[in-house]
Parts: structure tokens; sequence; C-alpha cells
């Protein structure tokens, strides 16, 4: 399993800073939505150019336009483009064709369906690389967490494509990782940790175990 | 009716220039989300500075983190936030509510939805200001309009709070503003004409001659 860090509110000077501390035990860097949405690709250029061995994941988060904005994420640097699972059939397809080209991974998040088992199948056969299932911020207010979606998710799609998301934290990551995805997402849990080394470390040793469970 | 141009797959000077020239005989500029995913905020931020009276329409498309998101979008200037009708509501919810509190609007994005009628009256309950019908460019090349959507949507809530945008064209725009929607979306057609200042100039009286007929 591999454990990604999400930096969403981090500016990306911040964002630099704190993989200075994190970037040799983390798997994969993911440039979060609100980061993109405030800086553009720029983050993303920056991680991989002092980085160039680490995965970086841009949430894009595409859901019109796959080809233009897969190939932008591509030509800034990201090994992993993510498109929604609501998006059209034909965007997903851009998505993944442009990224394929390019040997870069295609995550589809499944963020808002309730339909996971049956969109899953789809968006395997459409060739996604990665199918993630994800409580929101917003939803996981209201106690939301991503558990039960995961367990549908591994059951219909073979579990080293999986990713989860959605307040993953130190307490809550083994009860993931007993289901064995291939990737864990985390972000708050370790951008907002007194000690974020420590913290992601911690994290993937659990990963680690479990793997080896 | 307002006519909205969408600006795509310009960059930020490019959009300066192309503003210069139609920026009086249109309603609302629209920053879209591919110029959001290379550049962030900036665009909105210069679009705004250089024309304060200009309504500008950040194309966010918001999936989660709503008031994060839809916060930094109005920080930057934007008057109008997009979110998708596929987040959940909470996020809506957020997103509205980060508005309103600004005095600001927003616009919810039917693309990808099936079950309009009903996601359009769950919309307007929750206070978003307009609702759009959606057929995205990757869908377009499939032949599909967002025509019929319009219809239906038009009938669901009232009219002006209702927007199209999907392939509008000069040849087309007329059935489109015989529906008087609030709203109507052009992109390609305006930006890609020969002469933007007269296509944006002739659509726009096409609306006017709709709304006096």
């Amino acid at each position: 399993m591999k454990l990604q860090i999400a930096m969403d509110t981090l500016g990306g000077a911040e964002v630099m800073r704190l993989l200075e501390r994190v970037h040799d035990v983390v798997d994969i860097v993911e440039i979060g939505t609100p980061l993109i949405l405030r800086e553009g690709l720029a983050p993303v250029r920056a991680v991989k150019k002092r980085y160039p061995e680490l995965t970086v994941l841009a949430d894009t988060k595409i859901v019109d336009g796959g080809r233009l904005e897969c190939g932008d994420a591509v030509a800034a640097g990201a090994d992993i483009v993510t498109v929604l699972a609501a998006a059209d059939d034909a965007t997903i397809q851009d998505v993944i064709a442009a990224a394929h080209e390019k040997n870069r991974f295609v995550m589809a998040d499944l963020i808002g369906r309730a339909d996971i088992t049956r969109r899953a199948e789809e968006l395997l056969a459409l060739d996604a690389d990665f199918i993630c299932v994800h409580t929101g911020v917003d939803a996981q207010k209201s106690g939301r967490t991503p558990q039960g979606d995961l367990k549908t998710l591994v059951a219909a799609i073979p579990p080293e494509r999986a990713a989860v998301a959605g307040g993953v934290s130190p307490a809550s990551v083994r009860q993931y990782a007993a289901l064995h995805p291939g990737i864990i997402i985390a972000g708050s849990a370790l951008t907002s940790a007194q000690d974020p080394r420590a913290a992601a470390a911690a994290m993937r040793a659990i990963l680690q175990e479990e793997d080896c469970a």
C-alpha cells in the first residue's frame, strides 16, 4: 500500500517547506484541488522540479475538456491526474488517453456517487488506473466516513487499484489498511500534525504491517 | 437575457486582450475551468481589477470544500461562483452561504446529471441563484446539445434563473433565446470568431430581440 499526502489548505511555499520534512516518508504527494484553484498548476511544476523521483498527483477533478486539462496537468509534471466519476464517459476516456500516451496514470474519484459497484466496474472497463472512494470534507462534518464505501469498492475491483480518502487519521488508518487498497490518502491528519514527519512515518509503518499481515 | 462569454482555452494575457475588444458587448465574463487549472485565480483578479463594473464568473466547478474554495474565489473578485450539481448538498449549502454572505451569486452546473427536473428543484430549494444545463465539450463531440435539457429546466424553475452552455453559436442562439433563460453562455463561438466583437454584438442583439418578442 502507498501513502498519499494531500496538500489542500497550504500555499505553494508552505508545501515546499513541509515536503522538506516528509518527502522520504510518503509515496505520493497530492497537490489538492483548493491549492490548484488558488495557484493553478504552478505547485505541481515546483514539486516535480525539486523532487523528480517523487510521484505527484494533481487533484484536478476533471469533469470536462478531458484531453486539454489532463494534457496541461501532465505537461506540468503530474504522474497521476484525477477525473470525477461523475464526468461523462467521453471525458473519462479522453483523460485516460491523454495520460496513458505519456505513461502517466489516472485516478477516478467516486465522490458523491452512490452506485459505487456499478460505476467502479465501468471505470475499470474504461481503464482507469485507480478508483477512489472519497468522503468529502463537507460530508465528513455529518460524521460520514469512507469505510463502508471502501469495503464495497474492494469487493468490486482488484484492491490494488482502489484508493480511499476522507478523514483518514493515525487512529483510523488501520481499519482502511486492513482492506488492502493500493493507495491510502491522508490530508489534514498529516499536514496539521504537530510533527508531520512522525505522523507520516507512523502511518506508513501501519501500512507496511498490514502489507505483511 | 444576459450574454456570458466563456474564456476557456485562452491564457490570462489573451483574455485581457480579447476583453479590450468585447467588454462592453457582453454581460458576464467567465474565467473558464481550464484557465483556472493552469493559472489559478489570478485571471479573475486581473479581470476584476481592470473592469470592476463587469460581472465576473469563476467557473470553479466546486465539488468539495465549499466554504474554502468559494471564499477564495470571492476574495479574488468573482461575482458568480460555480458549484457542481453532483456535489453533496452540504458542499452546495456551504458554497451558497459563503457567496451570499458577500452578496455574490452561485451558479449550479448540472453537467453530467440526467435527473434535471428533480435536481434543479433541489438546487432551487438550496437557494442557488442560477442553475445551468451544460453539455460538455467532450459530450458535444457525439452531437449532443443542451436544447432538450434547457426545455426541461425552464419548465422546472423560474426561467430567469436558468442558464445554458454547450456549443451555443450564432446559428443556434435563437433557439435557446426563445426559451428565455436568464443567462446564455457562449465560448469558442465568440473567442474563436474572426471578429469576436461583431459576433458577441450579433448574439446579444438576438437576445434583445427575443427579450422583446
